[in-house]
């Protein structure tokens, strides 16, 4: 398959473009891309991005952020990036990639732990991930042509417990390397509507 | 208690205000509120409003709207309105009034079943509601002062069966009133962080 790994040079996307490597054909973007140049806050770069790679058989995304921030300090603007990045950058990528998956291919998108297991600062994080898994279950109904969609959530990570480690008190965190399994699992899978819990 | 109640003229509104205003002062908001006007999609005026009422005990929503959209049909823009009005113009109702909102008071916002049962052109609309359900969950554990927040989870009413029924394909309306009473046990019971289901 033809696959593109939004998000390729990162923690997780590293794993994923490892994982999928192996037997499909990988074309890494992110905001300072391998192979194409992508800002998912921007309908025209993703516009762009989609023109110039052109039909792909699965969309994996494994970027998106959303502020960290005590919800009695949250503001609507501070609120912005979650909108913005997380939920409708994600989203974005399905409405506008739609024309450019070819018959029975896939996206899946990225959600977390969060929104099951709440941690302080964690309120706009949450509200975007369960914004995800909610448009990926629903949306999954009404795909056209054998289109599949799901999400993958993962828990902390390992390789990322000493930046982030002092937000998630108590929590077992996973080796990223176990997350991309589930998005193998999606893209080489037959499942759809599903948001692949890796705790 | 003083209670706001934005949407209090609808179909749900209506009965909220009838089970909560035989034991609570209420507000009753809108764009055409009968008390005071505000449309939550401003920021602006979700400000106004709260100079406007002062200090309250509880904030109820029940109003906000997505677009019915088959997922291939929908665009970015369309998405737009469940972006801007169900779900950000309920978090926004948080994130603007909380300072309005006495030491243990209570904020309740509304979702709805397609998230959870998935319906066609409902994609956008279930988006809004995991979103909102995710930002609730994850907000109650550290909202300031004993506030606390749920949200209600709508199956669709029996009152909107005749315009909306045709959407909701073999599902079992339930009446406005039974909604309404997810909203009292919100209000005047002692959970957080709760998303009622009313199937
Ligand atoms: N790490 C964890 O423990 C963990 C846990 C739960 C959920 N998650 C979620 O998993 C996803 C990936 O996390 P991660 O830790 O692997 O992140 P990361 O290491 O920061 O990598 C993110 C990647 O995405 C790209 N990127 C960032 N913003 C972008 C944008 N606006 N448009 C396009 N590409 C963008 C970055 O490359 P450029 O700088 O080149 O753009 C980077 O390669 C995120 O959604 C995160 O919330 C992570
Ligand atoms: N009806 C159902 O079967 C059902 C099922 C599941 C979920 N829900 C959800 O429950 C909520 C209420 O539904 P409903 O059927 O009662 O709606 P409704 O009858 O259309 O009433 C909505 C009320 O909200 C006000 N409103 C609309 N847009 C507003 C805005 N931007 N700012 C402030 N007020 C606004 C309207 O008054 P003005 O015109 O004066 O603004 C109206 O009184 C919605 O979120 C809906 O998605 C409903």
């Amino acid at each position: 398959m033809r696959i593109l790994v939004v998000g390729a040079a990162g923690t997780i996307g590293k794993e994923i473009v490892r994982e999928l490597g192996g037997n499909h054909s990988i074309i890494r973007a992110g905001r300072n891309g391998a192979d194409v140049s992508v800002d998912i806050t921007s309908e025209d770069s993703i516009r762009e991005m989609y023109k110039k790679i052109g039909k792909v058989d699965a969309v994996v995304n494994a970027s998106g952020g959303a502020n960290f921030t005590a919800v009695s300090e949250l503001t609507p603007e501070l609120n912005e990036k979650g909108i913005e990045s997380k939920l409708k950058g994600q989203i974005n990528l399905v409405l506008l990639g739609m024309e450019y998956v070819n018959d029975g291919g896939s996206f899946t998108l990225t959600t977390g732990v969060m929104m099951d297991d709440p941690i302080p600062l964690g309120a706009s994080a949450a509200m975007a991930n369960g914004g995800v898994k909610a448009f990926v279950k629903a949306s999954s109904i009404e795909m056209p042509r054998g289109i599949r969609i799901n999400s993958v959530s993962p828990n902390i990570v390992q390789e990322s417990w000493e930046k982030l480690g002092k937000f998630f008190a108590g929590f077992d965190p996973v080796p990223a390397g176990r997350v991309a399994r589930a998005f193998v699992k999606s893209v080489d899978g037959m499942q759809t509507g599903n948001n692949y819990e890796v705790y």
